[in-house]
């Protein structure tokens, strides 16, 4: 970004969509219109669009085509995958298994079908973040229909382990799938499905510098899934509505460019991450860095640190004011009171946790920007600390 | 369209943005990428611009904003509109009524709720396309949950006497909720919801020169209505899941231009509707128009003509390599063989029913390209009738 305009430390978010990306979107709000569903040759290119763009996403995920079904975002994604696999399954069983710290679209998905009498256990994690794969095994069941743990925690950046939790469950039983939420893996994790031995996986386009209103969801393909929105033959009968042509193609054009570039683009935000992160704990005083302390246990674009007697929004109300957009808690969650329950879980404790600033890197985030946030943030929680009403001891 | 370029008369299936909706978007993928959760100047003004957005789709409606529930299509208002009324009014009832004319994406929703134990009631209609009243007060009973009419039909365009159906069924219990899918309607008919008397209205922008991936749900401040996509404080806790602010804001842009301009509007489209059949119905011999034969007792936009003798299919490929593109049956369902439920509630006979053209007309369209399609049209069945299989007897 220019001098001047602010910084951006909101990217697990969302990120700015990348020019490339838009113009490869650009004809379709300019010309090609068509829906996918005619007969004449406007819509059989809308068709072949969308399964160019099908094609190349299930190349990335080492799947095929036909396993994934595109959605208006994560959100969905993740809402399709939890209760199209619960309701595929009712009569198998009605035992899910999550984590407690999964994104709320996640754990909101499992709540709802609590109500409707699925029973949920929602593993532990330890200190670092990491889920409690013990207590997975405690979990399994006979009635077990899905297993759904992220693959990276959105808030603090822990790295699950993922092909240990496939291991275990496939060790119990081969017809319990596994769910990952891999929304803010997107662009910075690989993705390949038989790799992760995950069975359905989501994703969403605006984490990763593509459009918003546009996700993904893989679903193996023995997986049975009940549609959740009907109404149309679109994807296989899987999601029906109008495609969203552009934003398809935007998708797949966002994921070519981060995988095409994925090395770099670790590296870059490994390197500012280490920086900020070292920056800020030398220069800010009882400052925790919370989830794993090893970068290579951790997402190189997410991490959440907690600065002690001072409140998490008054600290981002007056980042806001010197220029830096970041965010405290769950963004998703900032109505709520409670700071955030991937803390809570992590054991963090509650007035350590009140001062949460969680830190996104992007692409475009430059060293002279890291500078900069490294004179403003240590000066904002300062000040903070100095008119605090919850001060030390 | 420059002549040359294909004439489009499948505006009934989609429309082309409007560069003045484009542009209102565009600020929104080259610099205003926030999402309107955070905490930081570019959130906030996110949320303003969604807001706004809101509010002036509320003036038209004439509602309160709180009462819009953006979605990402008309199809997924409709599924949240159904299920969402049938889910949160479980213990009132297990009735909902209908009728046998709808968009897919409601009587699969319908029949998606049966599945689950709920009874719909699919009322019939007269040859005209006409919603049964007699049988809507026959079907409603003390367990009715939800009456579900179109404001018009999106095949042969027939009006739905709608304030009549909101008639009935208050007269009955004012606690039954009547929900008309306004997605045809949207451009061209009065949405004010008090003038209509109904509780809950879905829209879709791409029908209305707005874009893909966006629509709308109108639901009055007292129906209790189950979320249906959860995780997240969006919309007011009734649709989770990361605003696509671009195309709320398209989509008010989209809706602002056509009721503007309403009364210019209708009338082009019906004079060149008008042109259009009578041209067709005077050039081919055994022609139907199917639904009412009086315009003002039908959408300005859509109408279905029945070619006795062909087969629908055959036209429009053969349409397409003349230069036309049109639909032929229910576009989203043009995998199925059935050519169309809406014909057949009618009681159109199959053998004629297989022949049908359905005609969307659009702003853009022209004299020439009407002038045109006179041309082309009649050859193309003549052509058809020669070779056909289904040949007179």
């Amino acid at each position: 970004m220019p001098d001047g305009s602010p910084i951006f430390l909101d990217h697990s978010t969302t990120t700015p969509l990348a020019p490339a990306v838009f113009a490869a979107m650009r004809p379709y709000y300019e010309e090609r219109f068509a829906v996918a569903s005619g007969q004449y040759a406007a819509a059989r290119q809308a068709r072949k669009d969308i399964e160019a763009a099908r094609e190349q996403l299930a190349g990335l995920l080492g799947c095929r085509p036909a396993e994934l079904i595109f959605t208006s975002g994560g959100t969905e994604a993740a809402n399709l995958a939890i209760r199209g696999v619960a309701e595929a399954s009712r009569r198998r069983g009605d035992h899910i298994i999550t984590t407690q710290i999964e994104h709320r679209c996640v754990l909101d998905t499992c709540q709802a079908l609590e109500r409707q009498g699925y029973r949920v256990t929602y593993l532990p994690v330890d200190a670092a973040g990491r889920v409690d794969l013990d207590a997975l095994d405690h979990a399994l069941d006979a009635r077990t229909i899905l297993v759904a743990v992220m693959l990276a925690n959105n808030e603090v950046g822990t790295l699950q382990p993922i092909a240990e939790v496939v291991r275990r469950v496939k060790a119990r039983s081969r017809a319990i799938p596994v769910y990952t939420d891999a929304a803010i893996a997107g662009g910075v994790l690989d993705l390949h499905v038989d790799r992760l031995g995950v069975d359905l996986l989501s994703l969403s386009a605006h984490k990763v510098y593509g459009p918003r209103g546009v996700g993904l969801l893989y679903a193996r393909r023995l997986v049975q899934l009940t549609p959740q929105i009907v109404g149309g033959n679109q994807e296989r009968g899987r999601r029906a509505g109008t495609e969203y042509v552009a934003g398809i193609v935007g998708m797949a054009k966002a994921f070519e460019l981060a995988y095409q570039d994925l090395d770099a683009r670790r590296a870059h935000l490994q390197r500012l991450m280490q920086r900020l992160l070292d920056g800020l704990l030398e220069r800010v005083p009882e400052t925790v860095l919370v989830g794993p302390q090893a970068m290579e246990e951790r997402l190189p674009h997410v991490a959440t640190l907690c600065f002690r007697y001072i409140d998490g929004e008054a600290m981002v109300l007056n980042l806001d004011v010197q220029g830096i957009a970041a965010a405290s808690g769950s963004a998703c969650a900032s109505a709520t009171f409670d700071p955030s329950h991937v803390l809570r879980a992590m054991g963090v404790p509650k007035e350590l946790a009140h001062g949460n600033l969680r830190l996104g890197l992007g692409i475009d985030n430059t060293d002279d920007e890291i500078d900069r946030a490294l004179e403003i943030i240590p000066r904002v929680v300062q000040r903070l600390r100095e008119i605090s009403p919850l001060g030390r001891a």
